[in-house]
């Protein structure tokens, strides 16, 4: 997997490009919808692609506690099983096990745990993990990794990152290259550069498909973030692609992107959609606000969006008011259409050659206004 | 109002028609989703259409207390609030108040009562509700009716009957004809002949737009619903519409359709959509049950729904499995499609002159297999 450059920033390391998978190309900087449990929450596969939509994530953590490896084998894989027809990347569960399940112990050879659903004891290994997202038939998967938990000692943060290369040799070795599947190394080292600096240079070594930027936007400062993210990026080859794990807000993408980050994930515009956050170019509201009751606006001035097009504010309001599952699913599709429309947007500020006027001017607008109504 | 006859059977007195509103006309037998709360739950106006919706059911009580009169109306009535450009019928609250409300005291004027969603209290008078519903824009709107719980002795159901027809004619001078809008009476009587008999020949004196069954399908013995039925429909007038309110099972539907009946709405096929329940041509099935998990069947073969087309039975088993939305509104939208499409078939089956064979071909596939899998 080569990443096709069709754009770079002047002033920035931003880039655009293609990717191609064996379920079409999609075009970078990418944001990716997550669909956890084989569902992008509340939306369809169809509103996904009318959201312009080209490659979404899953988590295989998820999904080998439920519906498990058999059914979705039984289906012919993970594109069968939830209808989707255009690339999946799928997250190998690193950073769910150590999250969400009930962690019994790591050790060389894997990780030991109990299902955060129903407190069954599970036993991952790197090269477990590698067969279970080549039965999934995720257009690009990722190793098991181990994530460390923010603040992290700098002892605790190497341990993780020695323990993170080996499950990336046995990873490396497990996958079997040729039948159109790819294989992305994650970068762990916390806030440490020499850490980050280690991780980076042995991944790119084992000679990776891409490389994942992990354990960032878990809660260090974002200054942290962005600092770890720029001096990173600048360690991974040019011709591969670089995605940023589970950012962000748009803001965070900007400088990301700045960054030479080409693709991204995040709970954002799902999670906030059905708390009834609305995204637009002018910064986020609440559709909740009392103050929309009466308002015949939809939730952004000409966006394209189906939500947009056919529903007001008013009655998206009266939905949430009323615990209506529409208007969950209104709000969701509005900030997933426009996430993608700010990453089309991103991506021709590039072509175009106007990143960086583009960037200063969406983070000033959404700085001076977090807001509105 | 009057309903265009397109089609007869000769063994029943199933009837098929057409009614013209100033939101286009509905094909009857018609079946009416119920969007309580203007929206149908789970479902987005695109996708009722698609699933072949003319007519939707709203109900004036929720409506009164959310959003309210003011919001609606400044909207520019119900069909802009929602976004709903077909044909909208609205119960008048009268069901609801004796059902949902907390109840303080029915008297000749009207009734008062207390939300019941938070506790506020009203005082509803028929006049009211026609004023409600005329700024909601119906196009059939309901009278306020007293709803009896079943059983119920003979002299409270004459109680209720006489202030039925009290209420009927304060509806009736309330309602300003020649704006488009439809008013529809309704007879009570629980099932006590007589009282049905009274209560359909002073409505009918009063000269409705229609008629609507009330009172039935609250718990009495499906032979009751059935001889109230027909002995009631046998009473109204040939030329216009008959609606059974809160029917039903697609086999109840069969037996009044042969009685007359010419308009339905029910929460049937979502609320099941919502736990799971499928109906399909050979019976209704759990998709819930785990025998589903692994069957890459359509919930039905050769369905043409957007759950049917896109998605196994494995699959939306999955979504349920894990609390996800969009297994919710799969089942909805497959159960909303089904009814519609059986009632495409009951219109094509009374002009073909076949209603009695397909009535029975269906009951008794339904009968013998009342749970597939």
């Amino acid at each position: 997997m080569k990443i096709e450059i069709t754009g770079r920033d002047t002033g920035t390391r931003a880039r655009a490009g293609k990717l191609r998978t064996s379920h079409g190309e999609f075009e970078t900087p990418a944001f990716m919808p997550v669909g956890t449990q084989a569902t992008v929450k509340t939306l369809s596969n169809d509103e996904l692609k009318e959201c312009g939509v080209q490659i979404l994530l899953s988590n295989a953590y998820h999904l080998y506690l439920r519906p498990g490896e058999d059914i979705i084998r039984n289906a012919g894989g993970l594109h069968k099983f939830m209808g989707w027809d255009r690339p999946i990347l799928t997250d190998s569960g690193g950073f769910q096990v150590f999250s969400l399940a009930v962690l019994r112990k790591v050790s060389d050879e894997g990780v030991e745990f109990r299902s955060h659903i129903d407190g069954s004891k599970h036993f991952l290994t790197p090269e477990k993990m590698v067969g279970f997202q080549t039965a999934l038939g995720s257009d690009i998967m990722m190793v098991l990794d181990e994530c460390v938990q923010y603040p992290c000692e700098h002892e605790t943060a190497k341990r993780a990152v020695k323990r993170t290369l080996d499950w990336a040799r046995l990873s490396k070795s497990a996958f079997k290259a040729g039948n159109g599947q790819h294989l992305f190394g994650i970068v762990q080292g916390a806030s440490y550069k020499d850490l980050r600096q280690e991780c980076a240079e042995e991944l790119v070594k084992m000679d990776f498909d891409g490389y994942a930027l992990g354990g960032l936007a878990v809660g260090e400062p974002r200054e942290i973030t962005r600092e770890i993210t720029g001096f990173t990026t600048d360690l991974l080859p040019e011709d591969k692609p670089r995605y940023l794990m589970g950012v962000g807000e748009p803001h965070d993408i900007l400088e990301a992107v700045s960054s030479g980050i080409d693709m991204f994930d995040c709970v954002i515009p799902t999670r906030n959609g059905r708390n009834g956050t609305a995204f637009t170019s002018d910064g986020r509201f609440s559709v909740r606000n009392a103050g929309n009751s009466d308002d015949l606006r939809p939730i952004e001035e000409g966006c394209g969006c189906y939500a947009c097009k056919n529903h007001t504010r008013s009655y998206i309001r009266h939905l949430f008011n009323t615990d209506e599952i529409l208007g969950l699913k209104l709000v969701s599709l509005h900030n997933v259409y426009f996430y993608q429309k700010l990453m089309r947007e991103i991506r021709k500020a590039i072509t175009d050659g106007k990143f960086t006027e583009y960037k200063n001017e969406r983070i000033t607008r959404w700085i001076s206004k977090p807001q509105v109504r």
